[in-house]
């Protein structure tokens, strides 16, 4: 039998010892007698006493919980990304705190209830935090990895993808191409991501000398397929499009095709992320690989690292991705 | 301040009450007097105390935690409903603890995880459950709901659209339409979304006399799009395909797009879910749309109600969807 209402108090009255005894048995602490120990485990098997995690944590003060805040679950990157850190955490003997938020900046609700919750570590994707909450997690001690972002002169621990050098292939790809005038398709504003991959993709042009357009869109296949029609519109067709992600890149695809313009005969497209649509027949997109699972495997390391001895090391882990060359370019 | 180290004990020792008088100011239970309520929360508002939700639980024998289990999360359906869940839970002060199954059914550990984190309830959406794992649950007396699942013959609360019906509607959708020989592309083996709509196309169609052919396939994108190259390989080409999910419908779409097998002229196509992506140009799909939201409230207030008073009500909603007529019918 396994029941809601069982508790160590019913092991321990069955078991006939002290209720701190049946705590010790299961959740270690001072010694207990083999004689006491074999009570106490036939009296919670008769029970079907399992071992609640919220008095282990009252006991050990460590939960085997991480708060994962996420806020696009509409680009197919970011459930990619859940789905791995509930694989790899699982694998550890940890489980997820799922926590979704509509803004852009987390709200002071999310993180006290993540400190209610009292969860061994925070991981943050695609969100940012304001100074007070950052002040708040300081104080607690609790180990906070910003994943696929950097917050400029904040004391993070971030774990991403190389985007400045990711971007600056990405030039060289295209101008291997023999293309001239292009354009960068700007991800959500104040993004590290998206300044980051713009930053790698104009240096590399400015030293070839080379023309190119910014504008700014937001992560989305509506901010992409907009963007492209605007600019087709204008009158020009650029010799290539950079865009900042694989989602936008599909929106500036279906643009491009509704005006018939062809790719890559015409202009060329290329995106970042390789998400698995990219691979579909319909985009089959070229495309900068994200390397998740590793990007995810440094991030569970740290975290475990950090639960084990707080040190709050301070530091930027980049992994290299790589050139997915389809069919756009 | 806010510290991670901070204790009920820690309070109380400030305050120079004892640590049940600070678990009554926190946590209910019997009465304290005023003036052990203001010490208290003086004491607490200068250590920077925050009330443990486990020790909460620990007192209340209930937590605010749902467990949510879930298998596909390359179905943009199912982000979709997680972050409905998550957004309708945290309205009513409930957090959601996620699991991920990488399996058809649920294993016994996802299970025991949850009955360790003493979870309020739990809600699974696309995966199955062993009969061993459904007497835990009623054993343990934790609300469990079927979200767009129901599994014959067995006694659970589930949550769905009214699949027959809405198959019945696109049967006489594409009819009315003109088509004659149609084909079924079914989701994965065993699921009681594919059977039911199955079930309410095909009366429909034998009704009128029509043939239709059924091909397995398993509510993938790949499964849809090999399971329409092989339909056209074969040689004949049906006038319609009612696909049993929006993503395996994309598949379908671009394997014929592939064999330059024109849609709607030559074939029609019509999914179901009515995800994002349905709407984007490039595809622009007639589908069912399945009333999320809707389904979702339902789930969350028959839960709420459950923790409430477990009745262990069992039954069935299902909400009426809608056709979204696009440009593949």
């Amino acid at each position: 039998m396994m029941s809601h209402g069982i508790t160590a108090w019913d092991v321990a009255k069955l078991a006939g010892v002290s209720q701190s005894s049946v705590s010790r048995v299961f959740f270690g602490g001072a010694a207990v007698s083999e004689k006491t120990r074999k009570k106490v485990l036939a009296a919670a098997e008769e029970l079907g006493y399992v071992p609640n995690e919220f008095a282990r944590s009252l006991i050990t003060n460590k939960t085997r919980v991480i708060g994962l805040v996420m806020k696009g679950v509409h680009n197919p990157f970011y459930p990619q990304v859940l789905k791995e850190f509930t694989t790899h955490f699982k694998e550890m003997g940890y489980s997820i705190l799922f926590v979704h938020t509509n803004n852009d900046e987390i709200q002071k609700g999310d993180i006290e209830m993540l400190l209610h919750y009292n969860v061994a570590g925070v991981i943050i994707t695609d969100a940012t935090l304001s100074l007070k909450v950052i002040e708040d997690f300081k104080k607690s001690q609790i180990p906070l990895v910003l994943f696929n972002r950097k917050v400029e002169g904040q004391n993070f621990f971030s774990v991403g993808t190389n985007n400045i050098e990711a971007s600056r292939r990405i030039a060289e790809h295209l101008i291997q191409k023999g293309c001239t005038d292009m354009v960068y398709v700007a991800g959500a504003q104040n993004t590290s991501t998206s300044i980051e991959r713009e930053k790698g993709f104009s240096e590399i042009l400015k030293k070839h000398k080379l023309p190119y357009k910014v504008y700014h869109s937001n992560y989305s296949y509506d901010g992409g397929y907009h963007t492209a029609k605007r600019i087709v519109q204008d009158g020009t067709i650029p010799s290539a499009f950079f865009v900042a992600n694989d989602i936008m890149a599909f929106g500036v695809l279906d643009a491009l095709r509704e005006q018939s313009i062809a790719v890559p005969s015409q202009t060329k497209v290329i995106g970042f992320d390789n998400i698995e649509m990219a691979a579909w027949p319909i985009y089959n997109l070229t495309t900068w690989e994200q390397p998740i699972s590793q990007m995810v495997k440094e991030t569970v390391k740290y975290i475990i690292s950090e639960i084990e001895e707080y040190t709050d090391r301070i530091g930027n882990i980049e992994i290299e991705g790589e050139l997915i060359e389809r069919k756009t370019t």
